[in-house]
């Protein structure tokens, strides 16, 4: 679909290919008054998923970098620590080591690094993080490690009247504190992972303490629940990169109407990593048989983007 | 306050007085570019309870209404009920009686009455419902028990480029099936209590199911909780009725900027119900000392509504 004339292309850091071509032959059917695929606007709902499709999560997922950090500087509250797993492979920033304790292993990590303060107090920690961090590899902060296409997809997206949520296994609070800021979306359209909160009547005023208990899992069959909780209508595009994201496509795909399931299938070792079957952050194993056989549109990272990263982007 | 001339009233249904006075001054502060007290519309976030606030909540809870009415429709698979407590009071419509068994009671008749469907079938049950039932003083459907005057404070409310929220110790699937055509108000910016919901793949394809288990109460301390789960920004406005909304009175207070704290209170044996400190349902009493402690606006229904049901309007 080559534009020509004055017409901008929308979407420059796509090369012209069948996910290009997908995204705007769908944008323009639903959005065509009077024809067919014709859908109002309160009914554009898109739905991503954050981490490996808005931004990369290699080594491994940003969060958990956060949550390393995050020991380090509370060690000295907790000598024990340091002898003690998973806490000692997160001193030493053993993501790997971290990750094969397993889901508990990361609960423990999540639990202690993120609790124990106020939604206030904790917003501004994540907020100091994020401008401090820098990724291993590139050196650069983290949030300029979002991928340029998926940002120019969510403006389009919006130019058209849709409105965009992140529907991520990722904690809501740690996304809410930036993601407006790096992909224009609102706290209101930002649904994730939590952990409870309790609100205190205190000398200063009510605040919502931070528990360490689980509240809600934002992921596999999780994601249609909080989509279902949090928006109560269903999506009608939906776009994540593994298989986390499967039962978010599908109940996408289940609706009425036209639909636009994405997969961002990462095939790119030289600008951003390649990885799917095998990869234990990641894993695009069955969400890749499922895109296939269904016809889904699955984006070669490798082929289809001109450009990964932002800055990437003027050259 | 008074208007003339060619601008016509936004709030007709409401007499001239201190209530409808604080209305227009806030909203009018907030809204005056350049001025102090100034708020982006995107910060324009309003939230109010639903029982007693937005529509009546005597003798009891329209959705206990409808729970007693579930019950009645399922008892032949259930013969065991007539002579089971809480259901034999459900199926002689005693709601004294099901109130008494305290919140015991009440979770096992909402947990029969509202899971063990999908979240499909759950909306089209109560979309029959709210069609067909009426309520035993007035004859009239429920939705038709909705404030004249609150009706016009949320119309007033979105020309003010504010968002409206329902924030209700009701349940979130029972009212989003009917809030959209009553209130104006959409899915997405309901939120209430709700019991888990499971996502099961079926050969018709996925379905989310609900099950007997509560999943969020929001209620006192868990409005503030669901404000921040949900919307993730703190209101500036905050309208409730019953000691249920005093933290979520609180939290909004808790802000910086101008605030408006509202609370109905039903003072109208004639019209509606007069009661506040002694009732079991809606209870107002710490809220009504705290609202007078510290200036909020408490309205009189009998003297400062000039009209309390839509049907009263053309009078």
């Amino acid at each position: 679909m080559k534009r020509s004339g004055i017409q901008t292309d929308p979407l420059p850091s796509w090369n012209e290919g069948p996910s290009k071509a997908s995204i705007l032959r769908f944008v323009e059917a639903v959005t065509s008054e009077g024809e067919a695929e014709f859908v109002p606007p309160v009914d554009r709902i898109a739905v991503f998923d954050n981490d490996g499709t808005l931004w990369s999560e290699k080594p491994s997922y940003f969060q958990l970098a956060f949550a390393l950090d995050r020991v380090k500087v509370l060690v000295p509250r907790h000598p024990e620590w340091q002898d003690q797993q998973p806490f000692k492979a997160a001193l030493e920033d053993d993501f790997a080591d971290v990750l094969s304790g397993g889901l508990k292993a990361l609960v423990d990590i999540l639990m202690v690094t993120h609790s124990g303060n106020t939604s206030g107090e904790f917003e501004q920690i994540v907020l100091d993080w994020i401008a401090s961090a820098r990724h291993p590899r590139t050196g650069r902060p983290y949030t300029e490690m979002v991928f340029q296409p998926m940002l120019e997809l969510l403006d389009y997206l919006r130019a058209n009247n849709f409105r965009t949520y992140i529907v991520s296994g990722g904690g809501i609070e740690f996304m809410r504190a930036w993601v407006e800021d790096v992909y224009g979306i609102p706290p209101e359209q930002v649904i994730g992972s939590s952990i409870e909160t309790r609100f205190e009547m205190r000398e200063g005023g009510p605040v919502l303490v931070r528990m360490p208990e689980v509240d809600f899992v934002d992921d596999h069959e999780g994601k249609p629940v909080g989509i279902h909780k949090f928006i109560g209508r269903r999506p009608i595009l939906a776009f994540g990169n593994s298989d986390g994201d499967l039962q978010m496509l599908q109940w996408t795909a289940a609706g009425d109407g036209p639909r636009f399931m994405g997969l961002v299938h990462h095939t790119d070792a030289e600008r951003e990593w390649a990885y799917d079957r095998d990869s234990l952050v990641g894993r695009l194993d069955k969400a890749l048989d499922e895109a296939r056989q269904q016809g889904w549109t699955v984006v070669d990272m490798a082929s289809e983007w001109r450009v990964v990263y932002p800055w990437e982007a003027s050259s």
